[in-house]
């Protein structure tokens, strides 16, 4: 990575599984690395299309890495599904998320009967028939569908494991109607991101472990993308037709450049 | 339709749902058409894509509605999956299937260890992320993924309601992988259905109630296809590209014709 690009960049979006933790061990130097973009005050925001977990368990998770961040440094796509509802007027909202995701979308109004929107996120063990049969209806009845991510799977202690995608697909084939997907790669999620931080895109860097993901969706979203060798990182990755604005080795790393 | 029509067709596939019952009603002359049939000689099969009940159960609810046939003359979907995977030696096989469709499978070496076959059909409210899960995992593991059918809903006494195929299009997103659907309209199942008949392609014909997976599945597969104005039919169905080679208000009208 080259030093002109953080002379441009202002702010960050940070990944968080696989950028500032893997397989529930926290990657060496993240928290110093953090610590550091908070001395030097660059804003940022931690991007994650995580939507199992609220960001109060989110902010809980990091603390027992030690990695100290506050809950409106957050940014994951549960948050940005509710920023993205609360600014449709005040649409009546229809949530097959965890009980602990639904926290972030307080102040909504949540209902089984004749929603506007339908939100989808993994479920984990919770997700089944009646659930998705009821959501079938209301998307039948006229509610928009809105999808938190459409990740095919993810890796828990019990192996790879179905993620919110398979599901959403589900209910896109039986409806014949395609989902809004408010997560990354998702251009609603950087920009949604961005205006959070305040700061316009060209002067903020994703750092992540997913060139399609992280890397390619905040670039066609105006974004500078960064790579990190951490996580799912494969050295195939860099011969992919998606050109990284920057490789660091590790999260660690951005300390020699802010 | 034309006289001429019958004067080949020598033998007969005839849907279940929507030719012989509606909403739980039988359809008025059904029984007595099927006494015809069977009185003059011609050789048929019940073709369903219900994937829910074994052949034992669909005679006995045949029978509810005064019609009486023999379970050899059912076959569907989950009749002709179980027929294809005998004839791939012994295999070994993961059933994701009601209890009652599991019936048909008897015989075959059924396991959820290293499965060279992963089928799949309606399960009803019994389908939850568990099962899903684990047959994920046997699918990234090297099974092949079986489809009983691809159907996007049907109507239940709830209403509408998700058919198999949502989980279908779940799991194959999910691993990347296409299922090989085996029921209607893939030119498998009418093959096998014909294969049981042991009539000629060209001389039977298909008699169902939707043009595209009754009539130009049939067709596809070289065989005459029959539209009844019963069931989910349509007006509109008639202006379809696919053109049905005989038209008939109800299965009750065949009896002119054999």
């Amino acid at each position: 990575m080259s030093k002109g690009l953080t002379e441009k960049v202002i702010a960050f979006l940070i990944d968080l599984d696989g950028v500032l933790y893997d397989d529930n061990q926290p990657i060496p130097g993240a928290a110093e690395a953090i610590a550091r973009l908070r001395e030097k005050g660059y804003p940022f925001r931690f991007a994650t299309n995580t939507t199992m977990r609220c960001r109060a368990s989110l902010r809980r998770k990091l603390a027992g890495f030690g990695i100290e961040v506050n809950e409106d440094e957050i940014f994951s796509a549960p948050v940005a599904a509710a920023r993205y509802l609360r600014g449709q007027g005040r649409p009546r909202v229809f949530l097959l998320l965890t009980k602990d995701a639904q926290r972030d979308f307080a102040g909504l109004e949540i209902t089984d009967q004749q929603p506007d929107f339908v939100v989808m996120g993994d479920m984990g063990r919770e997700v089944n028939a009646t659930l998705l049969n009821k959501a079938f209806r209301l998307l039948l009845g006229g509610a928009e569908f809105i999808a938190l991510q459409k990740n095919r799977y993810w890796k828990t202690a019990e192996g790879l494991t179905l993620d919110a995608g398979p599901f959403v697909v589900a209910l896109e084939y039986a409806t014949g109607q395609p989902a809004r997907v408010i997560g990354k790669p998702s251009p609603d999620f950087f920009q949604l991101a961005v205006d959070d931080l305040g700061v316009p895109p060209a002067q903020v860097a994703m750092i992540g472990d997913d060139i399609e993901v992280d890397v390619g969706g905040a670039q066609r979203a105006g974004l500078k993308g960064i790579l990190v060798r951490t996580g799912r990182f494969r050295e195939t990755d860099l011969q992919s037709e998606i050109e990284p604005d920057g490789v660091i080795d590790s999260i660690a790393d951005l300390m020699e450049y802010v």
